[in-house]
Parts: C-alpha cells; structure tokens; sequence
C-alpha cells in the first residue's frame, strides 16, 4: 500500500513468509499432533519455528509457548500467573501506559479481588525504575512491563525492572509485541520470566504469536485456552503450522537496514512546527509527533495524505483521547494535535 | 496428499479459500481497528465474512465471535459463562466424552470450586437426552455437548438437548467443530445458546475458528482474552483478516459431493472383519472401526498404508487408550484394534 506510514499497527506478509506457510496449507497440512508421517512432518516444522523464536532472545526452544498473538500471551501471562493465587489473591503492578488488553485483564483481576498498581510515566512516557522498586509489596505477584510503547515508541528500561523483580523474588513479564526482532533482547542478560511476541508487527501473520515463558515444563501458569495437550500442556488448541512456520520466516528475514520509504517522511515533516514525543530513548520507526497548531495539522495531512494513526488501532475507532497521551500530561485538545507515523521497521541496535 | 484419510484431524486449505486470503496478507495488510480507509476496508470483509459464517447456523452477523478455532471457542464459552458466577460457583453438564479442550476446561472448573456432572454415552456413543434431564439440578449453570463426535462420527441430538436446555431455562452450548458446514444447523430450531467451530476441519486455515454466542451484544460473557475493543469487547487480538476472510470462504466453498477418494477407503475396507462404532446416526465420512482380529488390523494397515489415526489427533501422541472409546465400553484390547477412517467431509442433510 502507497502511502501506509502506520506500520506500527501492522505490517504486510513478506513474500518470503507467505512462500515459506504455503508448504504446510496445501502440500503438509497433517495435524502436527497426528502420530502418522506426516503430522510428525508438520510437527518437525513447529520445532523448527520454536528454535528460530528462542534464538532471537537467548531462550530455549521449550520455552515459547505459540499463542495466537501478542493478546493472548499477555492475558495468558498475566492471568496464569493470577489464578494460581485466586484463594488468597495478590498485587501485580504494571504501568498506565500499557496496551489495552493488559490494562483490560488488569482491570478484570482487580473486579474478582486482585490489588493492581499503575505506575505513572514521565511526561516523556518513560516509566522509571525508582517508581517500580517504591510500588513493591510484600504480596506483589507480578510485574508486567511493556518493553517499546505502541504509540510513542518508547524504549522502557526494562532490564532495570527485571533485576528488581529478580532480587525481589518477584516474576517478570514484558509485553514485546513492539519490540520483538527491532531491538536486541536477552532474557537471561534482562531477568525476564515471560514475554509476549506478535507476528504482524514483524512482516508475519496475523493470528500468531508467542509467550516465552521461563522453565515452561516446570511453570504452574494456569492455561488460559485448555486443549488437548499441545504445548506440553499449556496451549490447547490445533498447531496452526501454517502461522506459526510463518512467524519463525518473518523472525529470520526481518531487516536489518531501514526502508528507503521513510525519507518521504522525513522529508514531510521537516517542513512544520512539532514536538516528537517519547523522549530520547526511542525506536527510531515510531513517530509520535504533537503539531504546533491545527493550521499545522491541516496542512500536514492535506499535503500527506498517508494511511497514519491518532494513537493506536485499538484506540483508533473511539473519539477518546489515547490514556497514553493523557498520562504524559497533554490536554485533550495536544491529544487532538498528535499522529503517530510508523515508519517500515527493521532491527536497530540496543543501547 | 496421496493416502491421506485422516481429514477428522485436519483438512488442507482449497485453493479457493488461499486466493481469498491472500489480498488481504499483500494488497491490504491494514489493521480493521484502523480509522482510515485501509483499515476500514479490512473491517469490511470482516463483516462481510461475519455473515457468511451467520448465514450457515441461522444467526445474526452480530452473534458470531471470531477466535483462535475451536479450542478458544469452546474455553471461552465455558469459562466465560462460570466466570460469571465464580461468587457461588455453581454446576455444569458436559459429556465423557466431549474434545480434550471441553474435558480439561471443566476440570480446571472442578478445580476451583465448580461442580461437573459426565453424561456417558451408550455404547454406541449416543448421550441421551433422557440423562440430560436427570442430571439437571437447581444451580445448573450451562450444558456443553457435542453436535458430532470426531472419533465416532455419532451425531448427538442436540435439538433435544438444546429443547431441554431453554424449557429448564439453562444455557446451551454445542461443539460443532465436527459438524458445522457437514450437517444443517440452525440456532433457534435446535434452542443453541453458544456453539463452536473450527476452520481447518472445513478446508479452511488453521489457527481461525468461532463462538456463535446468542444476543451476544447484551451478554455477559467474561472474555476469555480481554482487548482493546476488538469483536464487541468480546475477544482481544488484532483481527486476522485473511484467517477470518479465509474462513468465511472456505464455509461458501465447502463441497456439497462425496469425494471420489473415498471410493478407495470402501473397496478396501469390504475385504475385513470389522465392527463400525457410533450407531446408526453417524456422519458419512467417519469411519471407527474396531477389527475383528490383530491380523485382520496387521493385513488393513499393511496393505493399505494410509494416514489415518487411532482415536483421534489429540490423543494420538499418548499411549493411552482414547477416552471416547473407553467409554463406549471397549476394553484396552480392543480400543488397540480400533482405527478412525475419516474421509474428505462434504455437506450432508440432517436427518
Ligand atoms: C504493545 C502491544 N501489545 C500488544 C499488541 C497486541 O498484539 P496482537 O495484535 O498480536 O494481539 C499490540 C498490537 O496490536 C501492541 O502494540
Ligand atoms: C470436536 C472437536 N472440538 C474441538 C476441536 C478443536 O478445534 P481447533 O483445532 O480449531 O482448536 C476439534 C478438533 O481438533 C474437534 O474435533
């Protein structure tokens, strides 16, 4: 699509990821749980796509859990962590600028009696280790961080929180949908215990994603869909090969050199008053950017007329303001000022 | 693939059903969350697929919830609906011999406080709807059984199941994963409250599947993945449009004539001793069959090395015997002699 600058939303299918699922829908389409040949095949194939996953961040291969998106592994993390505790309950502390469906699962915990705190960012969307370690209680259960912000593209300091919950005993999971093949991760190196993946922000499918989930065989997480024993046990539900051979393509071939796409960007806005939001530490691909007036806006979007958001999809079809906006401190009226322009993602370098 | 009956387990996906999904992998990969007018189309085919699957169980487009398959559709029924009442918890009836993902889901239930009472089927693996109503009691929260078994092929009579249900007051949930496009269904006739399905048991892509979910707009179903507003506020997850559109075509597609394959399976079977389990209403397609002797399995699988299954995918990979057969009555022995034969499905009339 000419004109898509709204790549943190989604991304197209690589020709590479649609060649490579293309065996497995109509050559090997075997249910990968069938003892014959060719569901061992098509099994093979999972394993595979589970090793390519773990390698991109320093995990093992049993320990990536497919799920069918970044949603599910965060409603699978979060709540298999809480309904181990539902007798007695606990507190999980997370922050207000997360995606919504971990705002809304933490919002469901705190309807049946869990104890749940929002740690507030900085007007830049960072959210800081100090405000982490200060929320801890003696009952706190979990600590769900995102790692880059869909909206502002902010990188979290999110090794700074995982050795916090690691000294404190406490789990860890981050939500990566944003941040998955464009920024270098190591769960060990970062003390993650969960973390949550997305194959459409990575030039994969929709429908698929992961949880990685530290020493899975040994983990109690509650299954969030129960099946018929896939996933050693904590996933139900038919292998989708196609998706998930897909998944493990677009993590191989993700690029690692911009697109030469985003110089009309560049070229675009530097003719106008703005503010880019998220503070220094963010992915270079992700532009939240707050005009000056709304002559500004008007004229940007007249002369650019580009398939970009105001704030995330999931947000998009509402007339609220973003409650990532709101929580950096803009007035309803900035909110209405501000685009975010997702620029084609590739791999950057950690800092 | 050449020898393959074992289309119970999984189907491959029509060339029809591949077209389909691919504009929306290449040509419009936009987020149907979206405001602007990629994404707004995306939503369209979505809606437009939402029909399609609506039409097939005479359902309104509203009261079709997109999932992951026939897994999450059969959790979040169940869940969603004890969730509701996870206060006072209360008692649910299902069936011995439903898919592993209904069984294990109740006895996660039974887990945390909720009472399940096992309907057995007799040994032709019927459930009756007389044990239905037996097994009624006052804090009945949901009935959950199958339309059509996956290791017998016995088709259970749900309207009298579902007429049960609505006299008595008490929601009604069916696994049609094994039925949906091969027998007429239609919601209010049969009193269907929730009902699952599956599209890679249609010809159609693995990792998509629905929840018809009745009045699903004023329901109080707790979501089984919470979102950002996605399905009515029902289920979270960016939708996967070529999955859903995929879906939708493989439903207008699905052949309506036996495949001339299955001619082979008859002309070779006809040569044993054999028993077909399931009675006398069974689907034509899936064929249990309990040899007569071990040579008699010996000489079928040797002169035929076909990919079928014992039992069914999900049990396949354990050395224990299936539960459905098990309950049928069949000892160890001969549950080892039994085989499932499951042939390209098509749509057949209901009895
Ligand atoms: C930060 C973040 N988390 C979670 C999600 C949800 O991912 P999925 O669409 O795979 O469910 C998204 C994108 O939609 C996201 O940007
Ligand atoms: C009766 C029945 N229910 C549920 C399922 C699960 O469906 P899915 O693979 O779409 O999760 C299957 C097949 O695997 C099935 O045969």
């Amino acid at each position: 699509m000419k004109d898509y600058f709204d790549f943190a939303a989604s991304t197209p299918v690589s020709l590479q990821v649609l060649e490579a699922m293309k065996t497995w829908e109509t050559d090997n389409f075997a249910n990968a749980s069938s003892a014959h040949q060719a569901g061992q095949a098509s099994h093979q194939a999972i394993q595979k796509a589970r090793e390519i996953i773990a390698d991109k961040i320093g995990a093992l291969p049993s320990e990536i859990i497919f799920t069918s998106g970044a949603s599910e592994a965060n409603n699978f993390a979060i709540k298999g962590l809480a309904f181990k505790h539902l007798d007695k309950k606990g507190h999980i502390i997370t922050s207000s600028i997360e995606h919504k469906c971990i705002l809304n699962t933490c919002a469901f915990l705190e309807s049946i009696g869990f104890d749940v705190t929002y740690l507030a960012p900085d007007s830049y969307g960072r959210i800081s280790a100090a405000s982490l370690n200060e929320a801890l209680r003696s009952d706190t259960i979990l600590i769900s961080i995102h790692h880059v912000n869909n909206e502002l593209g902010t990188i979290q300091p999110i090794a700074e929180f995982g050795a916090i919950a690691f000294e404190n005993g406490v789990p860890f999971h981050t939500d990566a949908a944003q941040s998955f093949c464009k920024c270098a991760i190591d769960v060990d190196d970062m003390d993650i215990d969960m973390l949550s993946l997305s194959g459409h922000k990575i030039y994969g499918p929709k429908g698929i994603g992961a949880l990685y989930l530290r020493n899975a065989r040994d983990s109690e997480l509650v299954p969030l869909i129960h099946g018929g024993g896939q996933e050693g046990g904590l996933r139900g539900g038919t292998s989708p090969t196609p998706l998930i051979v897909g998944l493990a393509a677009a993590a191989e071939c993700y690029p690692t050199e911009p697109s030469p796409d985003e110089q009309r960007f560049f070229n675009a806005i530097k003719e106008f008053e703005y503010t880019r939001n998220g503070g220094v530490d963010v992915v270079p691909t992700t532009w939240s950017v707050t005009f000056k007036s709304d002559d500004d806006v008007k004229s940007f979007t007249h002369n650019n007329p580009w398939l970009i958001s105001q704030g995330s999809a999931c947000n998009a079809l509402s007339n609220v303001a973003s409650h990532v906006l709101i929580a950096l401190g803009m007035t309803e009226e900035q909110a209405r000022r501000t685009y975010r322009i997702s620029l084609p993602p590739y791999q950057i370098s950690w800092k």
